[in-house]
This record gives C-alpha cells, sequence and structure tokens, in this order.
C-alpha cells in the first residue's frame, strides 16, 4: 500500500473525481446483475458481486472515515463483521468461503451503504490531512482491484451454470490477421533498476527500489497466442510428464486437466466461455486461463522458459502501462489479437518465472493496511503486465500480481524467455 | 408412490382444486423471498428455494405433461437437466451440489414456469385417463414434501446469515403451562396390521399391508421437551459416551456437537433461530432439530429407548392424522407446549428406532417413478407423524419419512418407548 | 457377551482346555509371518496381526487377571494405552487408524506377552468364580473374532503387495460339479422364537429370545457361485444404476468398483487373490468378497431379495452349526464348492437384508464388556452363519455378525430370498 | 546430477572405495533396525527404510548396471515396478503413499539384493566407461541423500509410537556454555559468483555458475538456539498472527502447531524426541525440526528476515564444507551447542528466503535421470549448510536442498539475516 515516503497523495479535487470515477465504473460493472446474480459465491477463491461492493466501501469506512474523520459513525455496525476480508488486526470477520450465505442485505441495501459511504468521503475529502487522503488513494488503488476481481468471479460464477449465460452482447469483432512468428528481443547482461521511484502511486510491495543484475537473455515480442496453444494440446503437451513441474503434473492428472479454463471442445473445434457466452475461440488472440503450471509446461515444449518478473519490468520500463486492452467500462473484455509490435500492457497477466518475494528492505506498512501485500509471500508466482480487465491507469512496470500456481480463473497468459 | 392397486385417483375437478391449493401454497411460502434468498444453496443435503419451485414443476411437466398429454411441447428443452433431481432413468443432471450456481433463470422466470405449468395440466386434466390422474395426485404429495424441505432449507440458509434474519415476524404466543410428567401407554404383545390399506392415496413405501407381532411395550404419551432436553445437556449428555452409539459419538466428537441444531447459548440462556429470527427457547415445547444419534443418546440417558415405527404405527392408528399442529399457511412455523393429551401426529418428526427398509412383498413401480423411494433404503432411519412444517392432510398413520442418523434440519423430536 | 442369566460358563478343566485350544490355533495362524508381516496396518478397518495377538492377550489380562485375581500386578502399564481396542470406559488409548505404527514391540515380545498371560490365567483359573470364569469363556469367543478378523485382515494386507505373496501353500482340490440350479424353500406366514435360549454361551445382541412373524417367503437352497455372479458382471450389472440403492450407486462409481475384491481379469479370464496367491476363480463355488450394495444388486438383478435375519435363523434352527467349511487349521481358507444340499454355516458370511439393531428387551451389559456389541447398533447390516474362516465351534443359529454396507474384505456371500 | 561438462568422474580405484564405503554406512544405519522397523511408512512424505535400501540399490542397477554392463541380467524383474522412486521415464510404479505395504520381500531379501548388485557393480566398476562411472558417482551422492532421508524418516516412525523407543543409546554430553548473542557480519552490494565451479562434483540444480547482485546486508554469525526459540514460544509467537504468512498462519491454526516437531511439554520443561528417546531440550543447542513458516515467523518476531540463499553461498564460500557437526557413523544425531565462531555447515539445514526455482541458463540432464532436480522447482523454499545428519563429505558451499514451507522432519533450523 502507499507509504508517504514513496508518494505523496494527490490534492483534494483530483483525488475526489478519481474516487467518483473508480466508484461509478465498479457500479456499471454491476448494473447487468440480478440479486442472486450478486450473492452467490461460485468457488472459495472468487467473492459474490455484492461482497466486492460492500467489501470496497468498508474498506473507505474503516481506514479513511472511522479512523480519520471525527465523530463518524458506522453505517451498520455489522457489517465490518462480513465485509472484512482478511485483516487479523481488525479481529473477527464472516468466514471467507461462506461469503455465499448473505442473501441478506440485498443488492439494493448494498448499493445503498455505498451510495452513504461516497456521501461521507466526499463530504470529508477536503478536510484530510495527507495520510487521510494517502488511504483514499489506496481505497481506489484496493478498489480497482476488486474490479478485476468483479469481473472473472462473475466469469466463473456464469461458467458454472449449465445455461452458459451472456453477461453482456457480444462485441463486433474485427478481422485480425495472424500474428508474425515470435520474435526475440535480446538483451546482454547488465545490472538494472527495479522496483518503484518516483512520484506516483504505488504498492509496498512494489519498493524498495533496488539493483539486480540480469543474466544475458531474450525476451519474446509477443505473448503465446490460442492457435500456438492448440498445438501443444495437438501434440500431447496434456498427456506427457516430460514438460511438467512435479507439482503441475500431480494438478494435471487430479483434477483431469486437458486444455485452458473455459475451453471446451464442440464438434471438433474449440469453443471458450466468457463474458459474452460461448463462442469460437480465435487462434490469433493471446491464450488466457493458463495456470503456472500450464505456462510452464508449455514454455518447456517449446525448447523456452518463462521471464523473471525483473527481465520483464526492464523491458517495460520503455512501454506506456496505460496503452492496450485494458478495462474502460464494463462490456465483454477478452483478450484480442494485437497486429502490431510488442505489447506489454494489457490482453493478459504474464506468469513469470519469479516467485513472490520480498525485495531488499521490504517492511510492511504499520497498522491493518500492513496485512495488504506482505503476508501472501509464499507459494505464489508473480505476473506482470495487467490484463484487459485491469482497469486503465492501474498499471505501471513495477507492478506485481501474485497467485497459486494452479489458479487459473484470472486473465492469464503466456510470454516465453530465452537464455543467451 | 401411488400404484393403481392402491389408490383410485381422485375425480378431475376434486383434482383440479387440490392442484391449485397445493401449488398456491407453495407460492405463499416464497412470497417474502428475495431473488437471492431463493437462488443459494446453503449446504449439500438442502436446496434453494428457486429449484424447489422448479423441480417439483419439473415433475408434473415431465411425468404427466410430456408422457399423457399429446403434442405437449416442453417450456424450455433445457430445465430437464438443470431441474431433475436423481431420477437416473431420466438421464443426466445438474450435480446435486450445484444446484446453488443457478442465478439464472430468475426468480420471476421461475414462477413464470410454474404459471405456465399450472395453466397446461389445467388444461389437460380434464382429458386425463386415470393413470394421468394418479400421477397428478403423486405430483401434488410430492409437492407437499418440497413444501416442507423449503422450510426447512430456507431456516437452514438464514441461520448460516450472521445477521439471523427473520423471514417471516413472530407469531404472538399463548402462555402456555408446562407439561405434566411423562405417562406411558402400555400395550401387550400382539399381532398388528401395518401399513396402508384402504382407498387414499399412500406411498409404496407404506405397503403392502400385512402382519407385525409387537412385544409388550409402553409409549410415552408425548415427546421430549426443551426443558428435558436443557437437563441432558446440564448433566454432561453430550460429553458422556456411555449414552451414544458408537458413530454418534464420533459425529460428536468430529463436529463438536454440543446442543440442538440453531441452539446457542447467549447471556447464560438457550436460544434457538427459527423463521422469526432468535429468540429464546421455550421450555415447554417439544425439543426439535436433533439427530437420532441424540435421540437415541437422550432415550439411553432416560433409561428408555426409541420405539419402533410398528409401535409407533399401531398407536396412530386411533389418532385424526390431520390434527395438531401443522403446516396450513406461509408463517414462522416451530413446535409448541400442546397442552392436551398425547398428539402423535404435526410438531416434530419422531425418530424410531427403526431402519428404513422394504416391507415383506415391497416392489418398487416401473419407471421413473420407481426411484422414488426404495433406493434409499439403507442406512437411514424411519421418522413418523409429521411435523409443524408438513402440509396438513398429507399425513397418514402408515406414512414413513426417513433421513439418516446425523442430519437434523427438519424439524425432528423424540418419543420415548419402553420394553415391558 | 455371556450374562449369567443366559449361561452357566464351564468348569476349570473344561475351560483351561478351551482356552489352550484357542490360543494355540492364534499362534498357528500367524506362525507363517515375518515381524513385518505382523506389524503392517493395510488400512483403518484392519489391525496389524500383532496387536490381534496382543489386544487378545489384553482382553483376558484386563478383565480377568487384573479385575478378579487379587494381586496380579500389569504384565507391561503402558500396554493396555496400546492394546484397548474401543472400551471408552477403560480409558484413553492409541488411535486406531495408527495400530500400523508400533514396530515395537517386536513380534516376540508380544509373544512372550502371550505366554506370561497365558501362564497367569492357567494358573489362577482352578480358582475362578464363576463370574470370572464367564469372562474367560467370553475371552475365547471375542479371541475367536479376532481369528477370523487375522485371516482376513492378513489377506488385504497381502493383497495391497504388487509381488501378491502367498501366505500358504495352495490345497489339493478335488474337481467337483457345478452345483445343481437353484431350488427354493418355501415357508409359511409363522411366528417363531428368534434369538438364543438353552445354557450354551451367546452374545448379548443374541437375546432376548423373543417371537417375530415371518411372513409367507422362500429361501435359496444354496448361496449364489462364482459362475451366476460371473453372469451378473457380463450383463453390465455394475453399470446399470437400476439394481443400485442409491447409497450403492454412489460407492460404485466413487470407487470405481466392477468385481467382488481382490478379483482382476488376467487374459480374459477372472482370477482371484486368496491366503495361496492370485489363482483362477472357481466357478461352482461361492461367491465372496462382495459388500451389502452388490448382494443386494445382484438380488436385484436376479428378480428375488435378501433374507431376513429372522427368515434365514428359522432354517437355521435344524442345522448343526459345526458342520460345514469352517476354519479348523491354519491354511489357506477360501468358500468351495458344496456338492450336497443345503449348507446354512460355513463357506461366507450371508447378508442378510436385517438392519443391525436391539432386539426388543436388550440390554447391553454392565462395566466395559457392555460396550461389546450395543454401541455399533445403527448403520450396519447383519450377516449370518458363518465362514470359511470362523472358527469350527464358534457358531449358532442365533449368531449375529455385522459390517457396515460398503465394506467387503470379509469372507461375505448372499443367498437369495423371495416373497411368496 | 552430474553432467560431463562440469565434472570429470573419478578413477575407477577411488570410485570403488568411495562406493563401497557409502553402501557400508547406510547399512550401519540400519544395524539396529527389526524386519518391522524396516518396513513402516509413517507418513506419505517419508518412506521405509527397506525402501530406502532397496530403491538405492536399484538406481545403480538401472543407471550403471542395466544401461552400461552388456549382458547385465536383472536381479529381480518385478523390483523396477516396487522401488522406483519418481521416474516417469522408467515407467509405472509402484503408489509413494503404499510403500508401507511391503512386508516382503524382507528386511534380509533386501540386503541380499544389495549385495549382490554391489557385487555386480564392483566387478564392473573398473570397465566402465566416463559416462558410466558418472552415474556411479551420482548413484553414491543420490545413496547419500537417502541416508540422511533415512535418519529423518525413522526418527519420524519412532515419535509415532507411544512407546518412544530409542534407536540408539544416547551420547555422553559435554557440558557447553550458552552462546554469546547474536552477532552480524555485514557485507555491502557487491556482484558475487554463485553456483558451482570446478572439478569436483555437483548436481544439477547447482548451475550454471552465474553472476549475481547481492544487496548490503548483514549475516547472524550463529543459528537460533532452543533458549532463543523458546522465548518466542512463551512471548506468545504461536497465537499472534502478526508474525505469520498467511498461508503459515492458515497451517498453525489448521494443525494446532504450538512448538517443533517432537517437542512436548512435560512437567513444564520442554522436551524433545530423539534418535535416542525422549529427553530435555538443550537451551544452547540450535533449535531444529522448525518448518519455513516457522522459521519467517521467528524473524518476523525477531525484527529481521531469513536470508536469500545467495547470501549464504557467497558467506559460505570461505567455509570448509567438510567442518562441523555432521554425519560420521550411525548413532543419535542431533544439532549441539557450538562453543566458537560462525560455523555454517552442519547441525540444521538453514531455511532461506528463496523459492527453489533454476539458475540462469539451467537445463535438465537428458534421460530419466533428468527428473532428478528440476523437476520440483515450484513452491519449496531452498535450505542450505547440510545438518547433523548429512553424511560428510556430501555437501559444498553451493549446494541446494529443498523442501516445502511446511515440513519439518527434517534437521531444519534458523539462520537470521537483516537488510542494511
Amino acid at each position: 500500500m502507499a507509504t508517504s515516503p514513496i508518494a505523496e497523495p494527490p490534492q483534494g479535487d483530483v483525488l475526489a473525481e478519481r474516487f467518483a470515477r473508480t466508484r461509478a465504473l465498479t457500479e456499471a460493472l454491476v448494473a447487468p446483475l440480478s440479486d442472486a446474480d450478486a450473492t452467490v459465491q461460485s468457488m472459495p477463491d472468487a467473492s459474490p458481486a455484492k461482497w466486492h461492493l460492500a467489501h470496497s466501501s468498508w474498506f473507505f469506512e474503516t481506514f479513511v472515515l472511522r479512523d480519520h474523520v471525527s465523530g463518524y459513525r458506522l453505517y451498520d455496525p455489522r457489517f465490518p463483521f462480513l465485509f472484512n476480508s482478511y485483516y487479523e488486526a481488525e479481529g473477527r470477520r464472516h468466514a471467507r468461503h461462506r461469503r455465499g450465505m448473505l442473501t441478506r442485505p440485498h443488492l439494493d441495501e448494498v448499493l445503498a451503504y455505498r451510495a452513504a459511504v461516497d456521501a461521507a468521503l466526499l463530504d470529508a475529502l477536503p478536510g484530510l490531512w495527507p495520510d487521510g487522503r494517502a488511504l483514499v488513494e489506496l481505497g481506489c488503488q484496493h478498489e480497482q482491484q476488486h474490479q478485476e476481481l468483479l469481473v472473472t468471479d462473475l466469469l466463473h460464477l456464469f461458467s458454472e451454470n449449465p445455461l452458459e449465460p451472456a453477461l453482456f452482447p457480444p462485441l463486433r469483432k474485427q478481422p485480425v490477421a495472424m500474428p508474425a512468428p515470435l520474435g526475440w528481443i535480446e538483451r546482454d547482461e547488465a545490472v538494472v533498476e527495479i522496483g518503484h521511484a518516483g512520484a506516483g502511486y504505488a504498492f509496498d510491495n512494489e519498493g524498495p527500489r533496488h539493483r539486480v543484475l540480469l543474466s544475458a537473455h531474450a525476451l519474446a515480442d509477443r505473448t503465446v497466442t490460442n492457435d500456438e496453444w492448440a498445438a501443444f494440446i495437438a501434440d500431447g503437451g496434456y498427456a506427457n510428464p516430460r514438460w511438467w513441474l512435479s507439482d503441475g503434473w500431480a494438478w494435471v492428472q487430479r483434477e483431469g486437466i486437458h486444455a485452458p479454463l473455459y475451453w471446451e471442445s464442440r464438434d471438433g473445434a474449440w469453443t471458450r466461455f466468457g463474458l459474452d457466452g460461448r463462442r469460437a475461440v480465435d487462434p490469433a488472440a493471446p491464450v488466457t486461463h493458463v495456470s503456472f503450471f500450464e505456462a510452464d509446461a508449455y514454455a518447456a515444449w517449446a525448447g523456452a522458459r518463462l521471464p523473471t518478473e525483473f527481465e520483464w519490468e526492464a523491458a517495460a520500463a520503455a512501454h506506456d502501462p496505460a496503452a492496450g486492452n485494458q478495462l474502460d467500462t464494463a462490456g465483454p473484455v477478452e483478450p484480442r489479437p494485437s497486429p502490431g509490435g510488442p505489447a506489454l500492457f494489457g490482453d493478459v497477466w504474464e506468469w513469470t518465472g519469479s516467485a513472490y518475494r520480498p525485495y531488499p528492505g521490504f517492511h510492511a506498512a504499520e497498522g491493518a493496511v500492513g496485512e495488504y501485500n506482505g503476508k501472501f509471500m509464499s507459494s505464489q508466482f508473480v505476473l506482470r503486465g495487467g490484463s484487459c480487465s485491469t482497469p486503465r491507469g492501474h498499471l505501471r512496470a513495477s507492478y506485481r500480481n501474485f497467485f497459486y500456481p494452479h489458479q487459473r480463473w484470472q486473465f492469464t497468459g503466456v510470454r516465453l524467455a530465452k537464455d543467451l
């Protein structure tokens, strides 16, 4: 989370506008949902839409209004128990895997809670000190993360319904030519600076900025396509232990994995389920919904490896993090064929070969928000670059996302690398 | 299920009225529900309200309209996959423990499905042959069973919500004196007739009627009260393996069982959760939401045993099955103190010591409806007498309900018996 | 267990000889075992041979020597914790599923413990009062039960070894003709006396003797053969839910059951694993190692049902319980074709359709031995008649064995019955 | 595993001696075992001693004798199925968690198998080409790893026996003063060479040697003691989520972890179970049998962190890897107080904060031995420095061990580090 040494929080009016825009996008995303759509939890890893709506409001209410606005009274004293996610310092809370039991409060009541928090916060904002404003900024960043989860959790929920409902109508797509064969961007051994620096916002896990020595390597100039992935499947990639990490092979066998999540073969052709329902797989688009295990096996099959997060960040430093296919408005987001050159941001989160661990000198922030990142630094892998469901404006070259190696309900994909 | 040798189905107009009344009560029960309330599945044993609404309609649509009305076209060809419960002969179906994923169709769409089936069935009814009418009768009986499950499944769902919502406002209660000490109704050894006989409706598992020899025994003249149960708890009943069956003791320890389901101690007094929210336990009312294991342990502690289902049926033959505390309208049903003499029907299903097994000469009906009862005849125990959530008119002295010995989310209670 | 009203225990010298003979057979059974063979536990339901050896000694030491011989000092004060099976009243004990961790004491040390208990008991026997002698008798009966478990647990252990070792050399077999087609023994409705009566030994669950009304029925004159079972398999019996109880069908699918335990198809023919290794299935021999679920499904497929335990007992009353294929000496016991007429005892335990429940008037004995039978009276089914691994002399017409419906590592088989 | 570019294998006579010495130590370790001790598997992570004995022989038989000695015939064609560990390329194999079912072959038969492999290998050794000799070398290194596992697996097995047997008699211990307060060895930022170089043996995961940039840091001059760990416990360290990674906290709560493995409080003092039975914890000795989660939590509580594997290796380069408390002969090994200065090798494996991942340019060897290391490179953490149960001569500064973060049955301990 943002700590004052790293970043000076924006002034009140800039922050007010950012706050309002962020909150509005969340609400646009849930606009097509019924009360039931917003309530059900489809797996322990996912949360109901209603919970995302309420939890992101609880975050502002707790860390800004309760802690920095004198005389503020909680909207409902029962809500902290319901809508705290994992902050041990904030006391006991509803069990994560039972979030789907909350048929009450109703979606409308949760939206009313949001509106009340919005009004109180916009009212209080002009009088907040910098540490309070920093928490508003953190709350906006936090809500953007929940926007991405909201999209992927809804996709998972709808995929569990045999009716395969479409949350949004499909986009009209431009036919795009298949991308050129993979090219490689080579780099000699070098010491580079890694981690966030400068004035903008960053999470605590992006710092401190420090030097890292990169070995000589090459980075693919684009991500792996569905067409290439289909070739891996056709070559028996999911049936050959040679390509797989031991834990990955156990996972493939235990779960009967044989294709990316949401893929099904219908009448001999691959289809995928998306926010616009079930449709044909686009061969030219980046493959997505693959786990680290699958990404690693694909790379081994392709005679390559996954990049380190440092190789990725060094390459990304020259790119615009606000470019590419990212989330701007509610709709059927999905990775799409990119005709041009290398795009490092958007489309799919790229699995790196780097385990998620702290940087030298890392210290979690004090207090409850200190639980934001540091306590998850075991057994997960870093992903970089954001996806089609990451809100535009949220990303940086130094941004670190992280998931367990078997998880694949996010928009996750693969970029290859090689040693030189 | 009803087989023609047992019962002649009612004539069309009687049946039409019964059908309409049954369907209306189901809809009254779900009237206070939000779309989300009607969608969530709180445990694999329970089903969502929406599913009960649709499944009971699917039953009429499949076994009456599809099979007995020429030219009938399915309302939605995708619904049989969604709303078949366990009829293997009817083909593949949605997994039971994933019923809560069906946020679509919306509650309103399910109600529209119900209305369409109702219209088609009332339209077809005058032209149905007796075997078709028998299936309408079976469908009404089937729907009554789902009314009871609907009530108990909703109670379970709401109990999982930390807000402890009340589905209905509480009833104003009449103060009732504590019941008199338990009396015993003695009976010498005798051969009795057991099982359904005569013209009325009965399920296949209630027959054939046959002779059974009862040993000399005594049956308690009322069920065990909350007050008596609290004495069992206070005496360490849940902590002493001496009273428990081996499987029951393992269950108590594994699940941390220490009181009936929905009981919690607040400020030193027992409370229970009900359809009207959390309230004080009424000491004079029959204890409910106890498992067979608990019932059996209580009986051992009390120096008694559970009655056999035959002892119960022989005693019940002289009683009116439509009397007592049963379900008439939507509302906060619960067992209540009964001031008068022995009431065998209503209030709580009474665990018997009889394993659920077929009667001599039992044959399941042919076809899909043959899966109604017979295939569940292992490892379950028989309950008799109906409960406060059994629709009035559904019960008979020969009626056999059955659950696994650890289950207790139904309105289940205890009547003691003794050998003489 | 034996209670004094039921049976007067034998005089000292008869008992001493019975005791010595029983103990000797146990030791003969384990003679071919290595220390490792005697130590490993192959599943939670089974116990290591060493544990059977020690536990049966602990039983005599605890309930006879400790409780009835003044001044007796425990052989090793740590052994009660290790070798108590499930007697809650005897205090804490080693977890059942961890019995295979006891590599120490060594097999030789356990045998030394046995020898010391034997010596002390034979020394004390002349001075025991009837209640002490009754416990010696119970201990012998108890040890006979463990002899049967010892044989079946060893068979299971060896079946888990890919080397498929033979514990004993195979017997030379006489060629026996296939049995004649199944005949039926019919019986009209009648009231019969059920349960143990008279002077001999019996367990508490065999009483009290009481009247039961049998419906008119027919009982098969022999058990089902391997040949008949193979026809059930060939007809798709394991793949058709129509024949199965719901719990049984779930078990078949979850566990991938497709034939009796220990059967494997090799080069197109059925083989079975036995105490003499893997050999061809004998088509004329009774099928064995089938669960209640399989037995019930077979009966449904055959248009019949399983007998009740009372039908079986009434038929068995006229037979000699010490006749037939039972355990006399250590060796590769297995069911064998029986050329003659109906044999009700020996070969295979016959699944009945009766749930294991107490008889009218049943009361468990006081004290720790009161846990012997009564606390297992839920969710299990009664088997009758004994098997090829039941020690000869142990059986009676009233004898009740019981297992869960999915269990099949005992020598369990099927006799059909029909309603008339 | 060793690949020819890295190391030239030793000449035949040197290798023969090394081979003989290695094999002899293994046999000395199992000398006190009974057949049962050598057979039982106490948990899926551990293997029976007999299996270690046979598997290490299978390794030589398969990769040397079968592949490099013409005309060699397998000792027993059934053994590869039994004693292959995880080499997918070598075909199907006995399930890992069922290794404890192999009561046959007997311990003596396994020792005979060892003797036969030994004789054949020593016979063939003079005629082997360098690639064959390299595999003999690899086989010795492999067997040393299994010696360490053998010791720790036996310790775990014996700890599961309520008798708490001592495998070896206790050593007479010299009283040693408590170590001085922790000192810190500081180091400025620097680029260092990491990984194996030179003529000696190394596993494939230790290379290629490459440059790494170390940040400025300080490394503790000794490992954490039992005394210090007891202070962490006394301060409520196991009960405060603040110190724990999220996965670690879930593990602590799920498993009820409250002290290092094998610690128990008896009469108010900490004891530990060891190869010499249960004895008092030595406050001056290094703490051992702690998981990564515990190590990380302790470091957080102490205001420090775990070292990276590169910081450790850079510090260790100047130390003698054959010095310190390591395994020389069979006996009750355990960490012991070290009076002198910093000892990086021996006593306890030191958890590092580095996830186990490949070095730049890493490629697994071709063929079955290519499965030796690379496929385990996910979700595990690197440990460095060896332990009291690592055979002396096996270690190097570049040596990388790896376990999952919850595992703690190895001799694992903690050295702190700090950022400067």
